[in-house]
């Protein structure tokens, strides 16, 4: 109980004073994990401690990869049938993996296969309902109706915790199917193993080639009473050479191991049990090093200390905001929070072993490594927070674990979209720049920041790397050599951007003039005639014809259209307004971004293009930033509009009440800041764009000890624009708060109007910042 | 050079006397690794070094499984064509597997697929004359002539050494193939890697599903210039997840590294290249393990320095006999002897990790740890020989590997067929009972004597194993559980009698006496109606019905039939005579196997069985003991004469001269002890019986510096009889010398004659050990 026991006991240190404790169990209540886990939010239910390398979930179907996007995360609120618990899920991804160590209990007699949903006892799964359901921030609770066995779940940081309630009078088992995968099944497995040691324990692991090439997974699993039989298949059937397999291979119940491309194991327990307690943990490295895990984690069999411990570090991380607002809003804030803190995802054994992206197996000196980096997502809003709200351990971790990565890279560079130490190459740019950059521009430095600056140097410099070498040539990447070209010119520049600036701080001057000049690279993307970002060739010229609604794979650009990335430039929001003739002629294409009537159709063919309001697509990344931008054209009570706009139609403390994926927890950031009421539009820049509040009150428990609190004065749905601000009760008049203002604590006062001040924050001086105007 | 360096000077150190040096030399002149390479052998004329862990040789053909038997080393010497040289082979299998890391030197235009080798030019594989060819221990060269290259092979402990001279002015290549496999094109590769790192080193893995499941093997290979570029293929095209693959998906040329399952890679050198050194490792760890055994066991560059270490390990190896015979002879006696230094095979990094039966890494502490172990073969007359001319330390590290096997087998039990540390499940028995039995019994005992024990019941009592369930309860593996029963119940009692043995000395008496107990099972196989030993039903009637002709899998028998099989009683030959109803019964009995004229074609379904004398088949081991069963009946002149049949028959010093697979080196330790005229009939009793001997003179240069001679007179083709037998210069009374009489030195010698010495060790107290006479 080590770690957990820390973990509560830290909780209750930081929570000295009885007002934060009252303030963290208040926040503990108020999350739903159920909000996303409909509609195309992608989330899941299930039991996770903060930042946790397992994530615990039901999932209620196997579907195959066509058909199994709405499953990525394993979930979805309107099935009635589970197939059974895995122990590792993405948090809101459009693109999925994982879903490893799917168990499920039963009572009775044992079907192998997991069955068709439309036919309850076709397979091994069982309906539910959810009236018997139960989620909570590390825990999840339900009953399976086909079998009558009570399953709740909880979590530590590398264990899953089953506890199942049997029916009496009936065998008991638990089965193990490593077939599934998010979403495939089956399908993704190259191999796997089962192996019941002599003292019970279950291990094994499973390599996969989904989204990740080649991943391998170990586990161990306990359980709380001897068992009294099990048969490990191999459902393939076995894969003797020249007639030889292992011994007893015609009896799955003699065997000691089975390995191959589809097992299951099913372990078996005498019919008077009652309650059973599963415990499983995953490791990168080894099976030694799972059951090192399981021991390091949970050493006893009490369900209900890892529990309180994982309510504990949920409460300790939600407490760090202090929300006054009506019950939906607090449920949405601390929902949002919630789905914050679930990547990047601690990715190291109880040793510091780890596996990295060139798949060997390395320790984590002086740091813990994390992964899953939905970066092209986080690096906007998510990152961002974790400097404010987490401490700055955290940061410098995920740092350190960059860096990490980068070290034992094959091509010598940071990761791009990582999972599980592993690169994908998921989405654009070279965003772990910008992350190393915020946290190093925040001051959070405990990591060699030479190294990351070679490693930031080394990413945007890497020629065969999403064309990069003809970016590097031509100062925009030619359409003709590679796809998607106006969003990689326009993503490079804003990350070389902040490449310039840790130059400049480390006072290397070459690098920081060579990547100055590449932010300004996103000027070849714009074409005065069409005022659209758009893709030249190599010959300079841009390609035609040139259909501004355009999107997908083919197209000028990446999960999305003209409409929605042209405005791609928060490292010169300035040099975009003077592109387009001013702050009006700007603002007159953002209305018509937002105000377009447009046919939902034109995105069938993607799918993660959600969200739309005219042609701002909110359930995608590419849009977070725009409404923000009028505030950076003097106007605004324009973005103020917006934003509530946004907040009133996009998010909703449903279970479909996120409008996109949540992207590992990237929308829920975008929540999270805009509800304060500011948001980071530039990371690197240590400035937040005043939006507006959309909560009463709240109070910032800072890690360091300060308070920042934000409070309103007749703020309601009549009231939607800045009257004034004050700061520490002195006016704001810029529409920016730095972040050494919120670190510093203090008082943020929004007074709250029915009609705009267009008076306020217009003036040059007075607007974000946007480098031309420096 | 740390390691090869030190074999060089502990070679010098140990030949001490410049008689011994001569004898090695000569010795070493005198072995022709081409011997076997035709015909039934199944050996490979590559380099390698005593035990080595890299076996690194020419393949002639990429067969498919179906096709591939001839294959199984990958060189057949009638082939004219070269595929590439892979880094491991097995010397003498009749199943097959490894042939990793295939590399082929290219001049000129490359071909990524290798080809017909009907069809010259239709691949990049090469012609080749044996003209040009040359081999001797550690040392092998070709002129590949399609390519106008010299390519010249060199081994040390855990490396291959290339050096390639290519002709002048063309763009020179080195490919690396890693879909082949011996013996299967393509199809065991679940998933590989290749990697070109910034230094210039190429590292890969490759994982296969083979005669081991799931083996990994990861390698590094190192240039002796410059590269000059590059290409890694993915020959089956990305496996990209939605469209996501790595950077430079379009060009092999920019990739850093590949993955996937069939994955060739080619590295360029500049046309002016001629002379290239390539050294690659290999390791069961890591990629990082891997370039860590190059640079201790080659940290240079100098080919003939590993060449030159190479050649002292052999002779250091090889010069422990000293034999005087004609040139015919002593060629196929220094070959045999070199063929039975193959395997074990070291199997373990420079740092001491290597790869369990549970597929995870594990440290050898205190030992070498070995794998290759084809213990159904090698228990007879392989292990036997290593404990008299090997250095003790050699049998005690290969108990401790088989100890250390049993540790982390998820059986609990000792390996059966294991190679690269995985098993293999392949024939029958738990024959690593009688190696560890035998080194116990000769007090070698340089492990846990306790474990050792512990081990060898454990894998004589795990239920789930061959029958070894109905085995415990019934006496003998009913044929109606579990196939090939009477084979199996001969070979467990013989096996469980060395338990007996073992336990006695020990002090374990319960365990002695049931063992004991079990070493009379092979009464329960025995017909005293048809005279043969056959498989009994649970319900005890033997299954018929009956033919003694029959074999193969659906039989009573392993790779045999009743006519082979019915003489498996080394632990009792005195209750096999008995029960044949004596001498005379059971010599006439062996002169039908002997004398039968029998359709070869009976064995068409068995490849394995070959070197037929009747029914005798010296090709696969259940025969190998049968001749000396003669001198148990006390008829010795009878074995003299059956030796002689099979010596000018079965052996012979050209590439088709070995009449069955090797084994390992089974095949050649038959010959060994045969030629020094004794054999060890039953591992574990210490005895040695006589035979004949088949050199004029020879000395053993016993590692505890003594030296054993072994003289005749009067030997030559008309003279293939013993008339007298003299130890230390008194008669020699037993049809038996002991081990410890060879290890304490002295002088054994034959008097040869035309006749038989009807005479000589006729009586029951002259004959070889023999359970129920004591």
């Amino acid at each position: 109980m080590t770690m957990t026991v820390f973990l509560g006991v830290a909780a209750l240190a930081h929570a000295a004073n009885t007002n934060e404790t009252d303030a963290a169990q208040r926040a503990y209540a108020a999350v739903d994990p159920f909000i996303g886990t409909g509609g195309e939010g992608h989330t899941f239910p299930g039991a996770v401690v903060p930042f946790g390398m397992v994530q615990l979930s039901p999932d209620t179907q196997l579907k195959s990869r066509k058909e199994g996007y709405g499953w990525a995360a394993g979930y979805r609120y309107d099935d009635n049938t589970i197939f059974g618990f895995s122990h590792t899920h993405f948090s809101g991804t459009g693109h999925s993996d994982l879903g490893d160590v799917l168990t499920m209990p039963i009572s009775g007699a044992v079907r192998l296969e997991p069955g068709d949903s439309a036919h309850p006892g076709s397979g091994y799964h069982s309906q539910f309902s959810h009236s018997d359901e139960k989620a909570e921030p590390g825990y999840y609770a339900v009953t399976l109706t086909d079998y009558d066995i009570r399953a709740e779940l909880t979590a530590g940081d590398r264990i899953g915790v089953h506890r199942y309630t049997f029916p009496q009078g009936k065998p008991a088992h638990v089965l193990v199917d490593l077939r599934p995968s998010m979403y495939d099944y089956p399908g993704k497995v190259s191999w796997s193993r089962l192996r019941l040691r002599a003292d019970g324990t279950l291990t094994g692991f499973r390599e996969t080639r989904g989204w990740a090439p080649d991943r391998q997974l170990y586990f161990a699993m306990r359980f709380s009473q001897p068992a009294s039989g099990h048969a490990l298949h191999n459902i393939e059937g076995e894969i003797p050479y020249k007639g030889f397999a292992g011994p007893a291979d015609k009896d799955p119940r003699q065997r000691a191991q089975v390995e191959g491309r589809a097992i299951v194991g099913v372990v078996d327990f005498p019919a008077t049990t009652r309650e059973l307690i599963v415990k499983v943990s995953i490791s990168p490295v080894s099976e030694d090093s799972a059951i090192a895990n399981l021991d390091s984690d949970m050493p006893g069999w009490d369900f209900d200390v890892v529990r309180s411990a994982a309510r504990d570090a949920w409460m300790r991380a939600l407490g760090a905001f202090d929300v006054d607002a009506p019950a939906p809003m607090r449920k949405s804030f601390y929902t949002a929070v919630y789905h914050t803190m679930m990547a990047p995802s601690l990715f190291m054994d109880a040793d510091g072993r780890y596996r990295g992206p060139d798949n060997a197996v390395h320790h984590a000196d002086g740091f813990r490594n994390y992964s899953t980096f939905s970066l092209w997502d986080t690096y906007r809003a998510l990152h961002p927070l974790l400097t404010i709200v987490q401490p700055e351990q955290r940061t410098n971790d995920i740092v350190n674990s960059l860096l990490a990565s980068r070290r034992y890279s094959p091509n010598g560079i940071l990761p791009v979209w990582a999972f599980h130490g592993l690169e994908t190459w998921c989405m654009i740019g070279y965003h772990a720049v910008p992350v190393i950059a915020d946290a190093f521009m925040k001051g959070i430095r405990g990591y060699d920041t030479n190294a990351a600056l070679d490693a930031m140097v080394a990413s945007a410099s890497y020629a065969p790397y999403g064309g990069l070498d003809g970016y590097m040539k031509l100062g925009y990447v030619p359409i003709d050599q590679e796809g998607e070209a106006a969003s990689k010119t326009l993503e490079y520049a804003f990350d070389d951007w902040t490449i310039a600036q840790v130059a400049t701080v480390l006072g290397k001057q070459d690098i920081a003039k060579a990547f100055d000049k590449r932010a300004g690279n996103w000027r070849n993307a714009y074409d005065a005639k069409t005022g659209f970002m758009r893709a030249r060739k190599t010959d300079g010229l841009f390609r035609e014809p040139f259909d501004p609604s355009a999107s997908g794979y083919g197209s000028d650009y990446t999960e999305g259209n003209a409409w929605q990335y042209s405005w791609y430039v928060p490292q010169d929001t300035a040099g975009l307004i003077k592109a387009h003739g001013g702050d009006t002629k700007l603002v007159a294409m953002l209305d018509r971004v937002f105000d377009a009537k447009i046919d939902p159709k034109l995105f069938a063919h993607m799918e993660d293009i959600t969200g739309l309001i005219g042609w701002y697509a909110h359930g995608n990344e590419p849009s977070h930033h725009v409404a923000y931008l009028y505030a950076y054209a003097g106007q605004p009570w324009r973005t103020q509009e917006r934003l509530k706009q946004i907040m009133d139609t996009q998010y909703a403390p449903r279970t479909d009440g996120l409008a996109g994926n949540d992207d590992l927890g990237q929308m829920s950031a975008w929540f999270v800041f805009t509800a304060m009421g500011f948001y980071p539009v530039a990371p690197a820049s240590n400035e937040y764009v005043i939006g507006r509040p959309f909560v009463d009150r709240m109070t910032l428990n800072l890690p360091n000890g300060k308070h920042f609190t934000i409070s309103t004065d007749g703020l309601d749905a009549t009231h939607p624009y800045i009257g004034a601000v004050t700061l520490n009760g002195k006016p704001l008049l810029r529409s920016v708060i730095l972040h050494e203002q919120i670190m510093a604590g203090g008082k943020l006062h929004f007074s709250m109007q029915a009609q705009p001040n267009k008076s306020w924050a217009t003036g040059n001086s007075q607007r974000p910042y946007s480098m031309s105007t420096l």
